[in-house]
This record gives C-alpha cells, sequence and structure tokens, in this order.
C-alpha cells in the first residue's frame, strides 16, 4: 500500500522503515534534506515539499503527519487539506490534544476529506518492538488502511491471548479503533496519564527503598539495600512485573545511584491533558496528579510556596528555616 | 533437600506442592486436618503438630511458617523457637511488617537460632509461574537454602536478560537476598506499595475513559469507549505493558462494566506501613498515599468528612447539598 | 451614586440593600417580578427589561450583572452591549471563568464601553459583614466607581492593621483593584482554590478526631472526642482559627454528628479552574486538587474505579471484596 | 496559685509570665541559669534542680514540664516521678506523641501520681494572646487547676459568641477537656494536622497567584498580581479570612517577594503522627499528607524520584533531560 509520511524524525522515520520493511511504498518529506534523503536511501521515495508528496500519490491517498503538536501540525494540516481531493485521508499521529482532534475531523469532513487520529506508542523501541496504535476516526477509513496498521503493531505473538475474551481481532494484534475523531488522541493522553501514574509509583518507592538507611530510623531499623538486584528480581513472578519495570532495572544495572541523572524531569501535554480531562468528567484522579505535580516540583527552583510556609512559621512560631543543605 | 510448612492455604499449599514437584521432601502442618492430608495425598509427610514436625525433620532444620501475619505468625514462631536445636532455621513467608521482622530475627539470634523474613509475591499464579522472593537474614543460612528457593521461582527465561547487568545471578531467576533481617518484608513491602500505586493509576485512567460520554462534557466532544479493546490492544507495544494490564485486560473481556464488583476495596498491612515507611524516612510518596486513600474511601459509608463540607458550604453560603444520588 | 442591577437572587439583591442603604441609587431588574418589586418596596428602582434599565440610568452607566456564570451572564452582557452608549460601564459580579472575563474585556472595549470583573466574596454574611471584592478593569473605571466598592466593603475596622503595611489603602477596607480584565475572577478563583483546601484540611482532621475510638487502634489507645468542645476551644488563641472555624464549630453546636447532612458535596465552577490554572502555570498543587477531588469522590455512586482495583485483586490474588458496609 | 514549671525557653517562661500576672506562684527551673534567674527577677521563685523545686512546692504539687518532645520530656518525667508524692500532678504540655502520653499516664498512675497531657497552641503570640489548651487527664485533676488554665486562655471576649452552643462553658474560654490521658496530645496533633493543610492551600494558592504571568500561558492571559494587597483584603469579609491569613499578608506587606526565605520548610512530630493516626483509622486524609510531603520535598536535594522517573523516560522514549534550570 502506499502511505505518505510528514515528519521524518525519530517516530516518523521508523514508522516509514517498518513499513518499507513489510513491503508498504512511502512517500517521504521532512524539511531537513538529509533526513529524506536517508529514507530515500532505504526505499522511500523522497519529496521536496508538500505538493509534491500529494502528487507523488495515488488518489484516493493516505499522508500520515507525524510532528510535535500545536503548530506545526497545525500548519501541515491546513496545508495538505488545500491540497488534497475528496476521498483522501490525513492522519495525525502525533501526540496532539484530542479536542484538537474533534475539531480538525469536523473541519476536514466539511472539504470531503476524511481524518483519522491515532495515538501511537512505542518510542524508541517501536521499529523493533512494534508501535501501539489508538485510532480515531471512520469505520470505513480505518479498515481500508488496515494493512498499514497491521505492518505497525506488534502481532498477535508479543503476549500471551486473554482467557475469555472475543470480538474485534484488532486489539490482540496492537491497535484499537477507538472511536469517532478524538477517541484515538483520548485513548493515548490516559495512556500517558496511565504511564505517569505507573513511572512515580516505582520513584515512590524506589525512593523509600533509597532511604530505608535514613538516621531518622533507629539505629537497628537502617537497612541498606541494593536496588539493581531488588528491581532485577521482581521482574519475575511479581506483580509490578512490567515493561517499565524493565527499563527500570537495565538503568539501575548500568548506574546503579543514577547518578547520571539531575532528578529535573520534564513533562508533556497529555500528563497534563489528563488531569484536566478528569477535572472536566468530575473523576478523581489523585495518583495521576500527583505524578504531574511531582514533575513539576523536580523542576521548580522558584520555591515561592515553600516561602510561604516559611514565612508562616516564622510568623505564628518565630521558627527559623532549617539550615540550606 | 527438607522443609517444614506450617500454614498450608492457597499460598502455603501451593509452594509446597512446587517443592514437591522439584523432588524436595517436605513435612506439612496445619489446623485443619483435611489441608494437611490432602497435601499428604500429593506427597508431602503430613504431621500432626509443631513437635511431630521437628520430631520429623534432621537437623539443622528449616521451617517456613505462612500464616497471617500477627498473632497467628507470632505464636508459631515462639513455639517452634523452644522445640528447634541450635543452627536450626525459622522463615516467616507471609505478609508480616519489617519491624517484627528485625525484632524476631534478634529474639531467634538470642536462642542460637536463625531466622529468615521472606517475601513472596505471586498469589493465585505462583505455583505455575513461580513466586518472586525477597529475602532478609544470614548470608551463609541464604546460601544454604538454595535449592529451595530456586524450585519456588520463576527462573532465568522467565523475562528476557536485562542488558549489562552483572553481578548476582540469583536476581536473574527472581529472588534476592535483599540484606539482614527485616529487609524481606521491607522489600515486600515496597513492592505491594508501588503495586497499590500502579493498581490505582489503571484505575483512575479507566475511569476517565469509562467518563468519556460524560454530560459534563460539550456534546460534539462526547466519546463512548470499548474499554476490553483499549486494554487488550495496550498490552502490545505500548509503555503501560505490565502483568497487572494483562490482568485488568481479562477481567474486562469477562465483565466489560465490572458488574459483578461492588467497588469496595479492602487494603492490607502493606500499604499503610508504605505510607508509615515514607513518613518515618522523609519521603514524599502522594502515589502510594492516594493509593491507600483511594481504598480508603471506596469502604467509607460514614462519610463525615463530607458531612463537615456541607456544614461548612451550608454556613457560609446557604449552600444545599445536591441530591442523593 | 447610581448603579443598575441585573439579576436579583441572594447576592445581587444584597448588594443592593447594602447600597441603598449606604444612599446609592439602585435600578433593579430580575426576570422575577416578585424579586424586583421586593427590592423596589426597599427603595430600589425596580425596571421591566435591559432597555428599561438602560434608560433610567445616566451616563455614564455603570451596570453590575449578578447571573449564573455562563449562558446567562453571556447573553445580558451581549444584550447590554448593545443597548449602551460608549463610556457606560459593565461589571460582572458572578463567578466567570477568568479567561471568559479577559475576553469580553476586550470585547466591551472594542466597543467603546469599559468591563469590570469583580470577584465577590461573602455569601449569605455579606449584607451585615461586607463583601470582599477583587477588581479587574481600568484605572480610571474602578476609581470612578469607588463610592460603591467602599459602600459594599466591610471597612478597615473589620480586621486589625497589618503591621508594616504601606500603599494602596483600599485593600485595608476589603477590596482590591488586582489588574486588568480577567486579574478579578483570577483571585478570586484562587480565593477559593484556597477556601475548598482550607475546608478539606478541616474536615479531614475533624474526620480524624470523629474515628480517633477506631477498632483498628489497640483498646488502650481509643478515644471518644467531643468535636463541639474541641473546635470551640480552638477559636480562641490557636493557629486554625478562622471564620471556617468558627462556622465549624457553630455547626457541630447544633448537630454534633452532622446528621443532617449526607456527605454528598457540591463543587462549583472555580475549584475546578483552580487545578486547571495549577496544571497550566505549572504550579504543583496537591492540596488543592485533593480538596476538589474529595467532593468528586464523596458523589460518586459508581465508584468504577473501585471495581477496577477489586477486579485486579481478584486476578492475582483470588482476593474477594469485603462484605458490602 | 502554685506551678511548677520545667524548661524555660520561648513556650515555659512565656507560660510562667502569664501566670504571673494573673497572680499565680510559680517556682522555676531550667539548666540554663540565666534563663532562671531572668524569671526570678519578673517574680517567679527560681530553683536549681528538681528536688529543690519539689521541696519548695506544697502537696499537692503541680509540675508542668515544657522541653522537646522525646528524650529530654521523658527524662524529666522520670525523675520527677521519683521525687513526688502520691497526689501530685505531672503535666506535658510540650508536643509529645499522644501514644507516649497514654503510656506516661498509666505509668504515673500506677505510682498514685496523675498525669496530664496538654496540647498548647499560640507559639510567640501566646504571651499576649493567651494560649489555646487541649487537655487529657482525670476530670477531678483538671477541675483542681482549673485556675491555672482559666489564667492561660485568651478568654470569652477573644471571640464572639457561638451561635446554639450549650454545655461546658470552658472551651468558650479557649480550653478543652478533651478526655483521658493522651486526648490532649491527640487533638493537639490534629489541630497541627489542620494547620498544615491549611498552610499548604494558601502557599499553593498563592504560588498560582505568584504564578499568573508564567510564559505557559496565552501572552493576553498573563496578569501579574500584587499579593500584598490581595491577602491584605482577604482579611475582611472573604471566606478564607484567618489568623493565618493575617500573618502570611503581614508577612508579604515586609517582603512582597518573601526574599528573606529559602523555601527548605522544616516539620515537626505532630505532621507526621497524623498521617499516621490516619492510616491507623483508616481515615482518608489526602490534604494533610499532601501537606507533609510538600515539606520534605521543600528539603529533597537528593532528587532520587526525580532521577528514577528521568532514568525510565530515557529508558523508553530516549528522552533527555530538560536543562538545569
Amino acid at each position: 500500500m502506499q502511505l505518505g509520511m510528514v515528519g521524518l524524525g525519530r517516530m516518523g522515520g521508523n514508522i516509514v522503515r517498518r513499513l518499507l520493511k513489510a513491503g508498504h511504498h512511502c512517500v517521504a518529506f521532512d524539511r531537513d534534506t538529509a533526513a529524506r534523503e536517508a529514507l530515500g536511501a532505504e526505499g522511500a521515495l523522497p519529496v521536496a515539499d508538500l505538493p509534491a508528496m500529494v502528487a507523488a500519490l495515488e488518489a484516493p491517498r493516505a499522508i500520515w503527519i507525524m510532528l510535535p503538536a500545536g503548530a506545526a501540525t497545525e500548519e501541515a494540516l491546513v496545508t495538505l487539506a488545500g491540497l488534497l481531493s475528496p476521498g483522501d485521508v490525513l492522519i495525525d499521529g502525533g501526540n496532539s490534544m484530542w479536542k484538537d482532534s474533534v475539531r480538525r475531523g469536523a473541519m476536514l469532513r466539511a472539504k470531503g476529506l476524511h481524518f483519522l487520529d491515532i495515538g501511537t506508542s512505542g518510542g524508541v523501541w517501536g521499529l523493533a518492538r512494534g508501535y501501539c496504535l489508538m485510532i480515531g476516526g471512520e469505520d470505513a477509513v480505518v479498515r481500508r488502511l488496515d494493512p498499514i496498521f497491521a505492518a505497525l503493531v506488534p502481532g498477535k505473538e508479543a503476549a500471551p491471548p486473554t482467557p475469555g475474551r472475543t470480538g474485534d481481532p484488532r486489539p490482540e494484534q496492537g491497535y484499537v479503533h477507538a472511536g469517532p475523531n478524538g477517541a484515538g488522541h483520548f485513548t493515548k493522553m490516559i495512556h500517558n496519564g496511565i504511564e505517569y501514574g505507573m513511572m512515580q509509583a516505582f520513584a515512590e518507592g524506589l525512593d523509600i527503598l533509597h532511604h530505608a538507611d535514613s538516621p531518622t530510623l533507629p539505629e537497628d531499623q537502617r537497612l541498606t539495600l541494593n536496588l539493581p538486584d531488588i528491581t532485577e528480581a521482581w521482574r519475575r513472578g511479581s506483580v509490578v512485573a512490567s515493561w517499565l519495570l524493565d527499563l527500570t532495572a537495565q538503568a539501575l544495572a548500568q548506574d546503579p545511584q543514577l547518578e547520571g541523572f539531575s532528578g529535573h524531569v520534564s513533562d508533556s501535554g497529555e500528563g497534563r491533558w489528563t488531569v484536566q480531562a478528569a477535572v472536566e468528567t468530575a473523576v478523581s484522579a489523585p495518583v495521576l496528579s500527583a505524578a504531574l505535580y511531582a514533575r513539576f516540583t523536580s523542576r521548580d527552583e522558584d520555591r515561592f510556596s515553600g516561602k510561604v510556609l516559611s514565612a508562616q512559621r516564622k510568623g505564628f512560631g518565630g521558627h527559623l528555616e532549617p539550615p540550606k543543605p
């Protein structure tokens, strides 16, 4: 099958590679000439601009945009919407806000075009391991592009079968048609929200293990624990076995004190949008929020809230702050 | 090797079965005659009381207690300590509080006995899948019982190797000698604390998915999502892939609305002790705490804190409570 | 001074009454004839519709809208914008979303009109006690209406002076010109967010006091505490002395077990918007979020997140749910 | 009335001063000679050691210990218990753990002595403003010492009466006999837990106000807010009016950016014990916990949990950490 790919960074480039391996034909564009030529050398057809991409594809076309969420994605969508013909499909495989995808779906439908919003999980491992895809859009369009999706996902053998499962066979391959436009990115947003919560659960548990020798404990209760060994053991037979644990054990095996990291942690849109979705749907999400806030705090060099507390303590109790650590 | 097992419930019974399959000799005791005869029929040597168990084992003996934490475990330990000879080993494989294990280790050492505190993860799946063991105690004693542990754990092939890992080969089999007495149960406590956090992360994320059709959202943004399909798709290639996700997908495959559950959730000691350990070591653990509190709230039929809020709202604003749902 | 008031509910009506007492002239409109006639009997000039209100006021007019946030306020603003003349002032004293106030200010400025967004705190007690006002808008307009604001606020003697305070004397009366449009409602939003947090702090603390006789405590540590007496004592000399504590002590004096309340607690826009503002500004706000989530949970009869936890527990451990309380 | 005071620091010294002003007779001891001589000059009878204090008081004696919780208090209690006669009263007015007070009460009763555990709130302001007292112990003993308590508390006029209140008149003066031994310190612990929650609510709200000009907001929505003016205005007529707000407004009036503080915040025992009490009584206390954790995080220079998150992010996504701020 034919697919156009706009944006050949780590994600877009590897998706093209995985499609090429499966025998699909890819037309590839990136502003960066080197990026598109690299993929050309691997079997894709590089093009120099979006009109060239549209010209290189047969109708009904399918073009996958894999760009940073926000202005870059919006601009590419709008430009392509002006170049495509009724019946063509635009795909946003990036981490867009799901409400943008609802809006864009309506905008493109009004022009006779189709839109798919696809949440794509897998990161740097996706090329080898396959991508988990969460797709929003019209049923017929999702089915038309099934060969593309089937080539990208990990496949049935990537996990043992779920006893009692019936129905749509696609989720057992690693992709789900989650609903109309917006549903793909909504599902990906929640996936990432859960990911934040799981990561923070590990981070807190390991932090306590790391401080099990704390001088605040009675002397005969202080423990010096080997985190690389503990996380490795947990990978087999325990309840917390998970891909995140695998990665954690790997990081600790290579750097037992994680000295290579500063502890300042970024956050991306999905973690924030998850909290906002919880608030909008009146669902209590203390874990998902705490996970986000821990990242905010990790970068908070201003410490204004701490200053307010210290000022209050001085006010009522004459308490001085502890010495700077 | 010989092992005595005290307590033949779901965990103790299956540990004996797994040891028998591996060719070990087990002496089995339970207050319940039927329980010990059942294991006798499967190859264990059933005994009618603790003195008989001690008599049936050759020194240096190893007796594994698998009873509810608290009074039952304490009583069995104290009784056996009075019957055993110097050099014998007592094992507590239950979910005891780690500070009890520190204390018990000292108490037994004073009598010339050895003590191992072993956190045992694996639940009802352990018989088939193997148990993850977190062991606290003296190095020589842990090494002496290595054939027992090696028979219980899932084994190396249960997970792919961790790149870069060197050192102690036992964690790659699924068990870790975490440190002196207390370290086994401390590590198990934190394992369960992380488990609580991961479970709650899934619970919150799925709750938002479940409410994605909330009437509080603008009409064109409401989504009806298929949770069995979404969780199944996440099992392959996504960042949240985990054994807990496998179990969640399985539960949803069989009961998509989870109507078989009331939503009142129990909690056990480890979740609570994890929060107390965080407080004692001055480690911030908002996710692990929130996970525990969510369980408290799920059972809170009293709702006194809610009543305080409603009383305050009426006080300053004349606000009435919403109609009872 | 002249002021038009649109919306004569609990808040709007009492604001008019407080202005009339101070000698101001009020033109009063409400869809409900009885409401406007009641105020007419107290000295206001009742009018039957918005054109009549505009006709009854001399330019430059000032009209205060005190309606539910959202559609009602938007509609009144748009209608009045079409009836007013350049230089007139529209005031939104309700609990509007601050971003709406930014937008409305720009929209009205484009028509030559002025806009003030005023957060109004005081509830049912405001008539007697005065209102705390948080005002956003142009400086000259805020100053022009100063006699109105000065009549509404509690006044300097309502609290002892703050040592070291200099500068703008208006905050010492109980009102603040917080900034341009949006700043009034932003400040009120944060006020309410803090209010949620303080309320929940009391709710949790009192909940623990209420459960100090819990059977989970060792028998000799169970305490039966008198909450009306404790909260009353705290009102004098303690660090938690506050108006919310006064109201709490009052509610407990009248209903020591708060049996008149179900524990289902409403939440309004500001608590939600505060969490969203924290997320948008990357500020960690775990207390303000937890306070909001506690209200969500208090009304959550669905308990889907609890069902997920129970399903997982059954999956890995064969655990059954606790009996329904 | 006669009272012995052991420990003449900020709290103990001012309690003696307030008692002297009310005409009581105080025998004063502190290890620091200068401290006891200073109070001698103000009218107390200084003594050089505990036996001298016991000799200087007539039976039945009452001795108030005002020392740091833990070893210092325990040692003074045990020493005095060996010197006193049946019927004498020992008072612990410090911030002891309530379970210690349960235990100490039983220990002293076994010797024929009486014990009162008194939570004392008021800090540096207590001398002028009076102290709020939360008392645990036997009823007859509390009543015997009533003149002492009546002299220490702020008195009825310190707050307006609570409508509908009947019963024990002492709480209206500012003190409560909360129950048997342990009840005083339990009540004080919860008071401080609530205090932590209220402080953190202000800290978070002010932090959002402080970041209302964040570059993460759309340009036309950024606000520069004057925190000294806003907090001053809130002191009159708002729902968040409180003593903590008074102190906050005062700190901001003197140092609008709170530049005199580092933002590293201490925590004392009561905040930690409150969380442990919540866990022990199965009460959900997310706000009180979050307030404690915010203090832990404010001092966390290690950032191990952040390092775990960064290591995981690098593992699955190849994400690099943000540049150090």
